[in-house]
């Protein structure tokens, strides 16, 4: 760097996050970033072609994106009004951290979690603190950070898959005199969702569509709050977030909740299969209810399966924290490819 | 708001950018917001459809977008590593302001140009100034703010459709003590372009596929700038802030260079007819090297004119800026679309 170039002192010391391992090498079985083993719904396909006949692409998309909105608010009982549409749940997180998190501010979460949380804070000049979770992955009360500018609890949590109640994190929402992200990207897979906390003054709920609707690859998110929020997180949103062919898809996709809740079923089969099995062989396996599972090991490293593993072109993710440990997340896959997995581990133990 | 909502201070006061109008009618004929009047290369939707097969909306998108960078490098002869992949032209902005300008910084652009700028200052909680362009579209030596957080010069400019001329950007550029962004989302519409510009260490150069490559539906633009400096701009972005259709879609874009040049070449046939016959109707045409044209009147207002054919169902922009005055953006649409306007015009005065 010359001293024209004047990078921002919080960027230059970024080390920038690491998103998991997309290996251009088709060849692998992919465990270890939570996508969705099935297809998107056939609905959502004929909604892009669709999409494609006419002048859709030439213009620019709705930038409120109302037709979602709208979709959105029926299937799930929400304010329109109350709806913010997102370049993946991502670009949500990050209008969110814009809105409200200055420089020098405070941002909070539970650990270990999403380790996105963290960048975000970095990339707004704040500082960022963690709380470990109680034994049971429950948040200590009282909080210890209950003035931070934004707090993150991503519910159910990664890696552990594990969720907070939702009277305890209506009780937790309550303590705090600060906004709180609940971060819903998994709840699709789980028994309970916090939709209704997202009327609170102080709360914003976010969803993905990358997971349980299969489209990672569209890039697809939204938040719900009061109308109020939503109106300031829209200043911060570039105007054209989102394309016109993920509005199509994400649209088509909310509407066919018969998909969803199959393709759902299937891979909570496959998760109980999964963790049972995973105990079987020897790991610890907290229950989940998102598409993952976390495994750990007293009797010996784990990071070196993970790569006994990777030679063997099954891909899941080693993930370590400070002051925790490492461990294994294992998004569920097919049963083929979790046969496949478990024969595979069986052969390295 | 109540207390507990602590937005920051800078989004609270801000109204928030509000792009050209997007009529859910389809009846407008639409000059206002600068699409290209053609559909994209055909390329591009047969891009798009092969990517519909196959599991690539399931899975997540190549977060650098290598195949696009090894394309656009190829087609504009620069080093791929100097290239940044945007959700839009207006994600690569953003990213570069929060790289570059902290909170309390400063960022200046010539006026009038893109109001755009002014909202990314706010929305960083930095201070906007901007410096009038001279008489002939030029920019003011010395410059006053040469220590600005960051500079935005857009060339060709928008609403003028005038170009500074390369080698005074250069100048420009070295006489600077900061970073500077060549905005160049018009430039194939122009006879010159500046890329070569982004082989120094302060410059960055932004491009769109919005317009030439009539692919605003599709949101993607990028950067060219050294490898350093986009490593930076890397930290910031999201990982994923680009899908893989519309990653497709501007690899096919860029590839199909005959298809840019023969829909180019018809737009600036457009614009030159557009251009006489507005002079001839009274109005004061800057001559544009872009895909829309600058018009103002000495003998009546403006605004009347565009609430007129709004009425009429013709779609422009009216721009007014302080301290400088109003007038119409008017967009290259087809020649129909121009007749049609031309007649209106013609009826209206």
């Amino acid at each position: 760097m010359t001293k024209r170039t004047q990078v921002r002192s919080n960027i230059l010391a970024m080390e920038g996050y690491t998103p998991g391992e997309q290996p251009r090498d088709d060849g692998f079985i992919k465990l270890n970033t939570n996508e969705n083993p099935y297809p998107p719904s056939p609905r959502v396909l004929d909604a892009i072609r669709q999409a494609l006949t006419g002048d859709r692409l030439r213009k620019y998309p709705d930038p409120v994106g109302l037709l979602f909105r709208q979709t959105a608010a029926r299937v799930l009982n929400v304010d329109p009004d109350g709806i913010l549409i997102g370049n993946g749940s991502d670009d949500i997180l990050t209008i969110i951290t814009r809105t409200f998190v200055p420089e020098g501010g405070l941002v909070v979460s539970p650990t270990p979690s999403y380790l996105l949380y963290r960048t975000l804070a970095e990339l707004q000049g704040a500082r960022f603190e963690t709380v470990p979770y109680l034994p049971e992955w429950t948040l200590p009360s009282p909080w210890p950070h209950p003035r931070a500018d934004l707090t993150f609890v991503a519910n159910p949590n990664s890696p552990s898959g594990t969720v907070v109640a939702i009277a305890a994190l209506e009780r937790f929402a309550g303590a705090l005199d600060g906004p709180l992200v609940l971060d819903e990207a998994y709840v699709d897979f789980a028994d309970n969702h916090g939709l209704e906390l997202a009327s609170r003054s102080n709360v914003v709920v976010t969803r993905s569509l990358s997971k349980s609707y299969a489209l990672a690859g569209i890039r697809f998110g939204f938040a719900v709050s009061t109308p109020g929020v939503v109106r300031e997180l829209m200043k911060v949103k570039d105007s054209y977030n989102c394309d016109v062919l993920s509005l199509v898809a994400a649209t088509a996709a909310l509407e066919d909740e018969n998909y969803l809740r199959e393709t759902r079923d299937r891979i909570l089969a496959t998760r109980r299969h999964l963790t049972l099995r995973l105990a079987q062989l020897g790991f610890e396996v907290v229950p989940s209810q998102a598409n993952f599972v976390w495994s750990r090991r007293k009797d010996r490293l784990v990071k070196p399966i993970y790569e006994e593993l990777k030679l063997r072109k099954i891909l899941v993710r080693w993930m370590d924290y400070p002051g925790y440990g490492d461990g294994l997340r294992i998004s569920v896959g097919t049963d083929a490819d979790i046969a496949r997995l478990l024969e595979q581990l069986a052969t390295i133990l």
